[in-house]
């Protein structure tokens, strides 16, 4: 694989966290139920990759996402890596329950920016929703366990269409005042352009939001994940949500397919000279390797034009 | 489709010339030949959608480009648009003159920014072929036809890996120097990545080179095609070369696969209030009608997205 030598522009960070969410986002959305063993060899390899935030699974009701069905057991078996971020996506207290039981260290939470979609996919109204989050983020701090906040549809909703960013703003506000540690912001029918990234993240620091404590979560289903990513970064966002070999989407949300892939983004970031300690190769021969249990080639350009030199 | 609301960022362009290089760049790279009918109805079809610059076809020996044999009659049938551009490419005079007799009113030259390209693909050295382009240009200008000059391999090159980006200003200041009035700057192997494009826009611009006579060319090849495009318009350019559908590469250099997709590039600038006079829905429609012909479905991100809700 040729190294392109790195030519940086001004005002991005030097270092940059890449989320990876592929075991969770990407594989709750595949058809086929993948193994319990090929999901822990997955999480292996994109820690061996130098990913250092890996969201493992959700602690979801086993009927209703079948996918995701040895939530359990998949955090009990995980082997410790220290220095390693594995949280686990907890929809409700009956779920962090669980989580914390099987022993994880770190949890995460779900919110609609838009009523639509937190009456269609949560079932609840927002702020039932955003009632029951609260109640489930005081427990895990009262565990001493770190929270992370998720506020989806931050753009675009499949039935309202354009979203107020004053709603975002306010969800992500009352995620970080019931004790986030960071909150993300999910373009989840993959709709923003990068001057509504610039926008909603101006909104933010208007209301006193340090970038430090934002994530941005983007899919590329019109193509646009990468340039809305850069302009978060050039907006002081240093946390990148991102789907090895571009699984994922949102099974609730019609035409919001694919996360963002981590190659595509450690591409850009590499070439930017900013630091992720994500070994680019490595982790597309990991998804060269998930795509052969899957049975159909990664949606990530870097993974395909890289599988005619790299072995899985 | 839903309208999203445009939200521009400052500094850049208000309007932005899309040059369609489908039907040149994309079909010569398809492995089945493409019947003159449907290449005109493509052509007809991307003119309607908007466009105003729509690259045709190349005058290349039958023998070795057969995608585009039927050059000479595409040229002589094509009906006149006005306002709009058609260039066809020209390799030498005899292509020139083929152009000249079948009626083309603008042509475009190609050059290498470096040495093994040149050789691997136009069969010559660097200097010898720029020699030659010269002289086309020259005869071009003589018959008061307009002369766009391509420089590819600007970013790195499949055999000397990075290329110099002093030698890319010299080959683009040697086009603009024998007449061209617009040099388009290709990724040709999709390597580039932002801080580069600010760099190679910046020496062009330190050698005097006016940002309006440039236009940018990539190849989504690592997905970094759209976020590269969005620093060259913020670095003053205001034309962007791509391909319906995303159709396109380069055969003769591995892995160079995919032109950016005119409808992703149309989507962000949609986003950002950047008006292009293109109807994104009418251009997807094309694409997915193209694909049909083609037998498989379209690479760009937003044709997907959009084809179960458009009629090609």
């Amino acid at each position: 694989m040729t190294r392109w030598p790195p030519a940086p522009i001004s005002g991005l960070p030097t270092e940059v966290t890449v989320y990876e969410v592929g075991p969770r986002d990407g594989l709750q959305n595949e058809p086929e139920v993948v193994s319990l063993a090929v999901k822990l060899e997955l999480i292996a390899r994109l820690v061996a990759a130098g990913l250092r935030a890996v969201e493992v699974t959700s602690l979801v009701r086993p009927d209703a996402v079948p996918q995701l069905a040895d939530a359990d057991e998949l955090l009990s078996r995980l082997p410790a890596s220290p220095g390693v971020r594995h949280p686990a996506l907890v929809p409700n207290l009956r779920g962090l329950e669980r989580a914390l039981t099987a022993g994880a260290r770190e949890v995460a939470v779900f919110a609609s920016a838009t009523e639509s979609f937190s009456r269609h996919n949560l079932n609840r109204s927002r702020s039932e929703s955003l009632r029951s989050l609260a109640e489930v983020a005081g427990h895990a701090r009262q565990a001493g366990i770190p929270v992370r906040g998720y506020v989806s549809m931050c753009f675009g909703d499949p039935w309202e269409g354009a979203v107020d960013q004053g709603e975002v703003v306010g969800v992500a506000t009352q995620l970080l005042a019931m004790g986030c540690a960071e909150v993300s912001l999910g373009d989840t029918i993959g709709v923003a352009t990068p001057g509504a990234v610039v926008a909603l993240l101006s909104r933010l620091a208007g209301a006193g939001v340090g970038m430090g404590t934002l994530a941005v979560h983007f899919h590329d289903t019109y193509g646009q994940a990468l340039a809305n990513t850069l302009e978060a970064l050039r907006c002081g966002v240093t946390t990148v949500d991102a789907a090895a070999g571009g699984l994922g989407g949102c099974p609730f949300a019609r035409s919001a397919t694919g996360n963002l892939a981590t190659e595509d983004l450690v591409f850009l970031l590499d070439g930017l000279g900013v630091a992720t300690g994500v070994d680019l190769a490595a982790l597309a021969r990991t998804s060269l390797w998930l795509a052969q249990h899957l049975g159909r080639p990664s949606p990530s350009r870097v993974v395909r034009a890289l599988a005619a030199s790299l072995d899985a």
